[in-house]
């Protein structure tokens, strides 16, 4: 079959790689800039790099030529020739080039188009012209790589990826504040005889939310298939306006029948470092624009806000590194026993086992005290979810938490609770209801096996490897409260 | 770094594929069913395909092999052996058993574990359960294999994933009906002076809805990366209790630069052929189960009702032919010259040029007509979305659908128009307020190129894949009218 995009055009990042070659070949993408009215830069979204087209202005029309401006489209037919400029191998010695499409120099002035540095913010607010940025450019075919990487590792593995329901009838599943959905007429919805909202008139026939997590339904699913995961949206109503937190944010959960906790870190720490590893592969010159671009930004910083270490060395040295195991009882002895608990220079201080961890006590031990990613496990069981199983001390659940230098949190995981009695016991005491999560519990009776997994905010990973300081910056189009643009 | 979970255990469809051996191996899976005190046939949900234990009843206490039930959970071990039975190359003799998770007998009986053939509707009612059965199993494990290979195909093709949003502030996508997301009190929503329901005190400071189609952002990364795509969750607020929808379903839709109708027709036919190649190849076993799962069901319906081809056959049919290419036009010719509108057998007759074409008609053309994947293309602008390029006729635009038998349509494409001046009348004309998608207007100010994608719905393509009559049975947890279960 024909396949005519394929057959006739061939993508810049390819072009780049060739040789010097006598065949003529057409190329359309963008015009990033034109110099001295013969060299155009032009960029297809294919890689950070520009083809450089060289045009004989004898031999173009002066009106192409005029036409031939930043964020114009052009199609430039030539051959490859070796080039005489600096960093690169290749240019094109145009026959003819024919404007694709026009963009308005001056309209284009008033846009982050325009060739000056624009602050990350006025970028947000034309996030639909963002892309066409270097460091969006850059910022978003890392999160596809990515993207593709966690897809990769998983079927490689062997997991089956399970698609769990974004709408959910349950609001018990307890990782978050929920967004409800209806098509009940606002202003005049049906009621109860007692005068409440009548939800079984509601499109679903009750009151639903969207998810917080596919990790129930994914337990499920781990039960059939051994091994499976999740890759889906998940969202929190939470007025939460931090650079680390989106109301609806990509997610990803694995769910493994047969691992326990130990396992289960195994799993996280080996999946983290092959798609982090696979990135680095892939995405070799858009991680060297970025490595860049986060070194000219902490030249504006005071020196103890910039990175500790170029972005790549990071990536490298979370590779080469075993992450730090800790038992939550451990972490609370190095904190109290730490300088800025006995200086009282933390907001919350450290004075017993039991105290939820902040995000100022993750950053220390991460930061300061072990200098590595670090994996805290058997928590308290009063501070975490329902479902995470219960140790033999009563006291503790088989949680665990990956903690990330400069990301905080970036896993969070367990291993679940699989005896019905142990699990129902403490859905009653937690308020749990059962009517709506009966499946869940009802799961336990029939070859309920010893399971783990974990979920992993995307965003958060790819902020740590794009070394982007706002999570705003790392999604196309940022949900975040008082924001739905786009 | 030591991986416990895939150090410690092999997958059984990878133990079927091994030679005889004398290590001794730990095999962990759920009792599919146990003959004779003797034959355990065991399932990890790695295959359809059982592994089959053999135990010596006088070795094993009677205490373990009475908990040796369907949908208890076992870890054997033995020697891989050559096997006399039928059906099977290896099996497991086992030396030790030990029960993981116990299921009771009695409780088992209530439920779709019990061995004995199940309706799909009760299968549906315990959608906690029924991936465990052979039926799900595979249509679940062929489901990851189809996901797999689209996100495989995008990217060597060289395309980006781009997550565009779930929640959008824009109602005017015009795909179909909404669901309205929202955080405000809905007993006592805040009101304007005027009355109405105050959205700019709601959790994002305006009404949101769920997305119908991340194709208008789509389209906004296509001209910044050349070649995007989205997988994620659509929703329709359609009171549709067909077999055919779902409120909730999941979409692929790539975008393509430079590409025109005639291309992305190409790359769509092309898309969805490589994806049912990969998928037979990867679940060969899968597919002859389903395949054969067909014919049994087949044998219940009457012959006109039966399927025409069986499964595999149907899939390679589809491989080997080029899918019809008809205009809309030549299309509603053949529909006037035909017998059953010509009899006034279709319930709408189609009687002259504009009119929309039905499921009917639609069926008619691939089922009987053509017999074979049909894409029909320059459909009438009245009948069609504002954002689909206008021909030069002034009459129709570049809108292609692809229809498939049984399933109906499966694609829905187009050119998008992106000449400004065009796309600035459609919307006047349409009444799509430019004060909602003025960045999607605006987009066209900018290298506004010829670009193209269609949609296609991934549910629909697994219900082609796997045979299965009912698009609830393709996905986890359907949510349909009144049904937002698990």
């Amino acid at each position: 079959m024909p396949f005519k995009l394929f057959l006739e055009m061939k993508r810049i990042v390819d072009i780049l790689k060739d040789d010097p070659s006598m065949v003529e070949i057409t190329v359309k993408g963008w015009v990033r800039s034109f110099r001295n009215d013969r060299f155009i830069a032009i960029n297809d979204g294919s890689t950070i790099k520009n083809l450089q087209a060289v045009i004989d202005p004898e031999k173009i029309d002066q009106a192409v030529r005029d036409q031939i401006t930043v964020a114009s489209a052009v199609a430039v037919t030539g051959n490859l020739v070796e080039s005489e400029g600096k960093g690169q191998r290749v240019e094109l010695q145009a026959n003819s080039v024919e404007i694709l499409a026009t963009a308005d120099s001056e309209e284009v002035a008033k846009t982050i188009l325009s060739p000056k540095r624009h602050k990350l913010d006025t970028l947000r607010e034309q996030a639909h012209l963002r892309v066409r940025t270097n460091t969006f450019g850059a910022v978003m075919r890392v999160r596809a790589a990515l993207s593709f990487a966690i897809h990769k590792y998983f079927q490689e593995k062997g997991f089956y990826q399970a698609h769990t329901p974004i709408i959910t009838g349950s609001d018990a599943e307890g990782a978050g504040e929920m967004f409800r959905i209806s098509t009940l007429d606002t202003k005049n919805p049906p009621l109860t005889e007692e005068g409440e909202i009548d939800y079984s008139k509601d499109f679903f026939g009750k009151e639903t939310n969207l998810t917080v997590s596919g990790q129930l339904e994914a337990e499920t699913y781990a039960m059939g298939l051994g091994q499976v995961y999740t890759f889906g949206p998940t969202f929190r109503a939470e007025n939460s306006n931090t650079s680390r937190h989106l109301a609806e944010f990509w997610m990803i959960e694995p769910e493994v029948a047969f691992n326990d906790l130990d396992a289960n870190m195994d799993l996280a720490e080996d999946f983290i470092k092959e798609v982090i590893k696979y990135t680095i592969e892939q995405c070799a010159d858009d991680l060297e624009f970025l490595e860049q671009r986060l070194v000219n930004e902490d030249k504006l910083k005071p020196q103890a806000e910039r990175s500790p270490m170029p972005l790549r060395e990071k990536l490298e040295f979370v590779l080469k590194n075993n992450f730090k195991r800790v038992s939550y009882t451990e972490a609370i002895d190095i904190l109290k026993n730490s300088k800025p608990n006995k200086k009282k220079k933390f907001n919350y201080v450290i004075e017993e086992w039991g105290a939820d961890l902040q995000s100022e006590h993750e950053r220390y031990l991460v930061e300061k005290h072990f200098k590595c990613p670090v994996i805290l496990f058997d928590y308290p069981a009063k501070i975490k979810a329902f479902y995470m199983r219960l140790n033999d001390d009563h006291k503790t659940v088989r949680a665990m938490d990956i903690l990330f230098p400069g990301i905080g949190e970036i896993v969070g995981g367990s291993q679940r609770e699989e005896r019905y009695d142990v699990l129902k016991q403490k859905m009653d005491d937690m308020g749990i209801p059962e009517e709506e999560l009966w499946w869940y519990l009802e799961m336990r009776k029939f070859g309920s096996v010893v399971h783990s997994g974990f979920g992993l905010g995307f965003e958060r990973l790819v902020m740590f490897v794009t070394g982007m300081g706002n999570v705003r910056d790392v999604i196309p189009y940022p949900r975040t409260p008082g924001n739905a643009e786009f």
